[in-house]
């Protein structure tokens, strides 16, 4: 094997131009976005979708543009074979994998399925609004869901795929891995939550959170979510927080990483979406400027990203030692109802597990199996084995079969996500692979940073309230390799083997087992490793 | 003369595709400009402006595409002569304009200018931060001004003029408007002033105003301005005032046209800041939706928009009725400093003239004086007639000539304003005609709408803070053309005749005699009336 050389120089400064000039106009367009969800006025919406419509159309051009595709066949020729670890090099690889799948997909389909998903979306928003128990609007729903279904499937087959419809769309969001892999990392998940939720279920300990609820003084929970933010790292020199609908992070560089949180009734919401989002953030923050402007500006994948996100909200902050260290703060914050509340009490009630129907109100235990069931049901739409009409059907008899809860109604059934009317099908497996992850990632930090989650006497890293040993040794790991690896290839290097549900399952065990007086039945602890990121 | 007929359907509907999507990207610019000069943190500066420069070079190269001067030439042939009352016609011509002027500028001249404007307004940070009395960095800006004024001279000769150098810069901001033209204008208007400011200035009448010094409560303040936003008719539905170092209106369609405001510690000033940056808005709210994307969806020129500008801010803001309505409600929030003033008292303190050194400070008497100024400055750097190194002695020697001030340093004098450093020739006239049409057009507005502004007993509209009619008749004779006509054009059409300094002068005496105790001389009323917008 020959030795990677730096690649030519004419052909690299020229690639760099255009990739820059479609990064310049991808954030540009992040910018109208962010707009859109924090300030904009009512009256903004229908020019603002032009703008976009606009800005997307050229992205697609100048990504498509055929003198980008001999640039990148000139430098892979000239530069066999490519190191993913050079920058140059990998920034060919991806911008090869990016051009492949902009140029397979024809422009009128871009066109319908924009078409079709906006059409879509205001009939789900319709829909939803409308269902009430014992009435549903998903009738009205279902044509434009199965439009784009359609299209969706016609996308799969211009993209083509090795196994599944599926695996066209699931590589967007989570490069090289296959449905097959993700459906056996999912099932195995799902079997070893089971006993989990069933013994929570039949605990007779009952959880006190009444004092986290009805709060109404947002101002408050506001302040302590910027003081947390600032904690963790998160550089207010280099981002903001603002108020948004729903949460989200958004960089449009590496000097500018915004996020937004809402005010909830329930006190640690926003502190637990600021932990997110930060996460997120610290992810953009960590990315080298050396990458800035480039294809390889960004994380490795969304399940890469969502390992962040919920390493620090769940990892950090559902953590004893991290209350420890904010309990006695909010506790000042909020004397009338936490004076009388322990701090163990407290880190119970913002751990306590409830199955319920909604995914974005689920706890840490029960959120996978949320996941489970979309995995489930987008991969049979997609695949041709369900039709959009017996969606809900199904949809209840997953949840009462995954979470032996039943919907009150499509509102909070298989109405409540916004994706698939969005045409995000594929983008579900992410967030399990991300809670799956983060803990195999704290899991060798802890062995990196041995102090790091005691909470003894003198308390360790977390219980004192530093994070910058954390922070950084994400950085070090994770942030700094950018978008230049493989989901598959950073997590091998990072843990030094592929994702794996146990470490998640046993995370789980040690956690909620005191908190429940469980018993952990033994066996079980299979320990096999299923390798299925690498599925280029 | 053939009558006009309808445009050709295919090259006109490609046209407004064409014109649709220059617009689009120019407001995705305008939304980048907004955030960067409101929430955009520290860090994001660097990268907003690589984006701002891609979409730049984009917008350019759609703007000068061969096809588009064919369509034009095309719809140009198959619609001659052009009408320009009706949309497409007018869309026709005024796309023609903007074609000739872009194409006629080469992209390396556009490179070099956006490169040495940058450094250039850098070099005038830097000196005008360092420049105290005794102490003046004019020699470290020297060379980048003289750099820029070269290139300036560059682009007239590219663009082409018909009789200065200064024309081609002057055609941008006023359409037609020469330098001639603009120079009797002015001359004739500096000249009407001179005795105004000598007797004010002669005057034994001292105004009082301490009592709007000092202010600390920027949170009234900006309270007020809002409300005052919402009474002229300003649609929050549509809108929003953020703060910004410089107060400032931008449009991203005309269903979100936003402001900006800034708190100070003189009390009236916010609420002049929103008058103003609402009277630019509501010219901006009235343009027709059916204009909306088009080449015509703005005003007609710079001007015109600060005719709009200040009619609200001096010649309904500044006037006795006015302060009927509002200084009760003032008084209110502020009686710790108002409680012992009186209506009159505060009338007159708003109106107080000083004629001071800086132009952004300058009451309504005085401000035109700083134009004339700049305006006969930079006609002769263009001209060659003035060298970069005088500037400052010849900036000196005409305060004392126009103003009898002189500055204490360059900071409050050559080195105060941004725009020679920005390339932005041909600017300032602009600030002067919108005052001398503000009158004309409130002159007009007075005779339809009779009771507007009377201050009686009963007291008209403005005296009982009704707004709506006013509103409404901007909106019929100026708004709703857009950016249709000509300024000359439009101004015959509202006033049956040209813009003319005179009203302006009449309007001066008619305020401040009574207030300064003054006796107008004689004579010198010469009517004569200067047709310059029409240079076409």
């Amino acid at each position: 094997m020959s030795s990677p050389q730096p690649c030519s120089r004419p052909s690299l400064e020229e690639l760099k131009i255009r990739l820059g000039e479609i990064y310049d106009l991808q954030r540009a367009s992040a910018v109208l976005s962010w707009d859109q969800q924090t300030y904009m006025p009512k009256g903004g919406a229908a020019a603002r979708g032009e703008q976009r419509a606009t800005l997307s159309g050229l992205i697609h051009q100048r990504s498509t543009d055929p003198r980008l595709g001999e640039l990148i066949a000139r430098l892979e020729e000239e530069n066999s074979p490519l190191d993913p670890e050079q920058d140059d090099h990998a920034m060919v690889r991806m911008a090869r994998r990016t051009y492949e799948r902009n140029r397979r997909i024809p422009e009128e389909l871009i066109r319908q399925l924009t078409l079709k998903t906006s059409l879509a979306r205001e009939a789900w928003v319709e829909a939803r609004a409308a269902s009430v128990p014992g009435r549903s609007l998903f009738g009205h729903f279902a044509p434009y869901l199965t439009e784009v279904v359609r299209l969706k499937r016609e996308q799969s087959e211009a993209l083509g795929y090795p196994e599944s419809p599926y695996d066209a769309h699931l590589d967007y969001f989570e490069p090289g891995l296959l449905a097959s892999q993700a459906a056996i990392l999912l099932d195995r998940l799902a079997e070893g939550l089971r006993p989990l939720v069933e013994a929570i279920t039949a605990s007779s300990i009952q959880i006190e959170t009444t004092f986290l609820e009805d709060v109404r003084d947002g101002e408050k929970q506001w302040a302590i979510s910027l003081e947390i933010l600032q904690a963790i790292g998160y550089d207010f020199q280099r981002g903001r927080q603002d108020r948004s609908a729903h949460p989200f992070t958004t960089a449009f560089s590496g000097g500018d990483v915004r996020i937004t949180n809402r005010l909830s009734s329930r006190l640690e919401t926003p502190l637990f979406t600021a932990l997110h989002e930060g996460g997120h953030a610290l992810y953009h923050f960590g990315i080298p400027c050396r990458l800035e402007r480039s294809n390889l500006a960004s994380g490795s994948s969304y399940g890469l990203h969502e390992s962040q996100s919920r390493l620090w909200e769940n990892l950090v902050g559902g953590s004893r030692p991290f209350w420890a260290f904010w309990f006695p703060r909010l506790a000042k914050a909020f004397p009338e109802r936490l004076a009388t509340v322990s701090e163990d009490s407290f880190y119970r009630a913002v751990n306590a597990v409830r199955p319920s129907p909604i995914r974005v109100e689920a706890d840490e235990v029960t959120y996978n199996l949320h996941i489970v069931l979309r995995f489930q049901l987008e991969q049979a739409l997609l695949e041709g084995r369900l039709a959009v009409k017996d969606l809900p059907s199904a949809w209840n008899e997953g949840m009462v079969r995954l979470l032996g809860v039943m919907p009150r109604d499509d509102a909070e059934g298989v109405l409540q996500d916004v994706h698939w009317s969005s045409g995000q099908f594929g983008y579900f497996p992410s967030y399990a692979l991300g809670n799956l992850l983060a803990v195999q990632f704290f899991n060798c930090a802890l062995h990196d940073l041995p102090g790091l989650n005691s909470s003894g006497s003198t308390g360790g890293l977390i219980a004192r309230g530093e994070y910058a040993p954390l922070r950084q040794w994400l950085h070090d790991r994770i942030h700094s390799w950018g978008g230049k690896l493989l989901p598959d290839e950073l997590v091998r290097k990072v843990i030094g083997g592929p994702i794996d549900s146990q470490p998640f399952l046993d995370y789980l065990w040690d956690k909620y087992a005191p908190l429940y007086g469980l018993q952990r039945p033994p066996a079980k602890r299979s320990g096999l490793k299923i390798s299925h990121l690498g599925g280029e």
